[in-house]
């Protein structure tokens, strides 16, 4: 009998990437359910899979926008027919400020901004253009990345850009670590309480991250969530208990090329296919569904090096695999289609479209 | 004054990758005169840039063939009309046999195998094909990685492949550790001596490696070399000694976005354009040219975080930098083009043509 792997690997050659849709709508509608139980927007982050059909389907599903993390990304987005786009990120330099502008000239947007420099630049591009541009402000909560660190900057950084003709102030932008929930509604509180002294109010609070639909309502006054990653699920997601095996619907399939010992072998799934992303300090780069207990422990850039000392007599050269993936939305920026599947039965290929758009 | 970096994100956006054809070429030639002094023939590894231009360039300085790792990388290559590969890699299963045979209708092609079942697959592939497919045995002498683990191995390996229609018998393939040169030296004339008895001849013996340039001689019996990062060098090129900061040919052109605090900051390229790829054990992510002593220490997708907490007045929001990548072959697989100059001008572009063929 042949698997639908190995039907994969036969139809499109191996290393594939492999969605099932059955349970990618099952992942789009617990999402939205999650958020409508919640009383807040789904605003779903498209950088997990870069696709205009796939954002389509989590509009049909009740998504009222969607989050780019670039803006090429927006562009494919927006060129494709899905609105309500907001970028989630700096848009920084000249090269952004003309794309800004001209995608104003066609469509409306909402980007985040954390620094007087940044919103000056956003200015500039909307000074002349068709559409405002909306502007949230980013506040960080404890993560560390971007966003203002303090609520008088996050408070200061609305009032310029309420005073920036072409802009307009349309709230906030959080991505809160999941165990500060508290931090997190003390920081907003303040944020609002300045805003309102400034007679500005955030008509947008957003928080984002699969991990954090587990403290969807946690914070009062948000308005909607940004989650990415699970419409496919990967290992992180299992490590952080945000979703078990049968959630995870995409694997690379991949095959054992080479077996020197019983203790080893090698997958032609390597860091060009898998990528080196930890997943956050994960035991090894993937996980085999049909041996758990193989390790991928090491890669060359067509070489996923198994350790096979728990099991080897498993997996000779040929076999096909599936394998979940340490992180998906990496994995899917590595590949220009995915195979998609049904019910166990092949279906087609989704073009990753906004793939490698990584400004 | 506008630097070529800023030039180079103004006109085709940050972060981008681009490369320097003078020193491309003064890469090309030294490696090229290193395989000449050693009395070697030169096959460089095109996995690096994934170009038929490059490619092209390389042979014109005197290679003699090229190595692919993937047969999607062969395909590009020979469509190009270039001639004269090798893929060192075992190609497995239905898809590749099919394809194998259709290259060959068209093409020859030198394969390696480390595996009875692999050399059975190349067979049937070759069985009525108009080119005959030459065949290397992959030997493993102390990397752990694909290929044979004994000299008795190899030599039963090579039996059969000459005694299967369709495949002739070419030679070896080693990818020797650094630090392994009279192991490597011990099994090759052990190997040599089977075949011998055997009535049969190694043509080619091919090592490979940037790192093994050092060695280049040492090993008595060896043909040819395969190395394909000294065409660009990385941060793991400087840290082994093989490469200095002036060899390195490309860079990845990357913005500062993002400046919460005087210690930190956010660069445009994370994950999805340098890659987590450690660099075998580097300190962090890339070595920025501008600040060296600013650190790369963490990803997300779009997010290089900057430890700035050793020089904190440098780079403000919009300061655009030039980064040696860890691992210069995986980051060139992440866009679709990069960037060419000369003498400090931009001149063009050229495609990546092979990028993302992974199988």
């Amino acid at each position: 009998m042949t698997t639908l792997a190995e039907e994969v690997a036969r139809t499109f050659g191996s290393p594939a990437v492999m969605i099932d849709l059955d349970q990618v709508e099952r992942n789009i509608a617990r999402l939205q359910a999650a958020c409508d139980a919640a009383g807040l927007s789904n605003r779903p982050h498209i950088k997990t899979h870069k696709s205009p059909i796939l954002a389509r389907m989590q509009q049909e599903a009740g998504a009222r926008g969607l989050t780019c993390q670039t803006l090429g990304e927006a562009e494919v987005m927006a060129e494709a027919g899905l609105s309500d786009i907001l970028i989630s990120y700096n848009l920084v330099g000249p090269h952004k400020r003309a794309r800004l502008a001209r995608f104003l000239e066609r469509w409306p947007l909402t980007v985040s901004a954390d620094h007087p420099a940044v919103v000056a630049g956003l200015g500039e591009a909307a000074a002349s253009a068709r559409h405002p541009l909306d502007v949230v402000v980013e506040c960080d909560t404890g993560r560390g990345r971007a966003g203002v660190a303090t609520a008088a900057e996050a408070v200061a950084l609305a009032r310029m850009i309420a005073d920036t003709p072409g802009l307009r102030f349309a709230g906030l932008l959080l991505y809160p670590p999941e165990d500060a929930m508290a931090e997190t509604q003390a920081f907003l509180d303040t944020v609002r309480a300045g805003l309102a002294e400034q007679g500005l109010e955030a008509r947008i609070v957003s928080t984002g991250g699969t991990p954090n639909l587990a403290n969807l309502g946690a914070i009062k006054g948000v308005t909607e969530h940004r989650a990415g990653t699970c419409i496919f699920n990967d290992r992180m997601m299992l490590a952080c208990g945000a979703a078990t095996l049968a959630d995870c619907a995409l694997d690379v399939v991949a095959t054992v090329v080479s077996r020197a010992t019983p203790e080893r072998g090698i997958l032609d799934a390597g860091s060009k296919t898998l990528t080196s992303d930890p997943g956050g300090g994960l035991d090894g780069y993937g996980l085999i569904r049909e041996v758990p207990q193989a390790r991928i422990h090491r890669f060359a850039e067509e070489h996923g090096f198994l350790d096979l000392s728990a099991c080897p007599e498993a997996l000779p050269v040929g076999t096909v695999v599936r394998v979940v993936p340490n992180h998906v939305c990496v994995v899917v920026n590595m590949v220009d289609r995915l195979v998609t599947t049904r019910g166990g039965r092949i279906t087609g290929e989704i073009p990753v479209a906004a793939r490698g758009l990584t400004g």
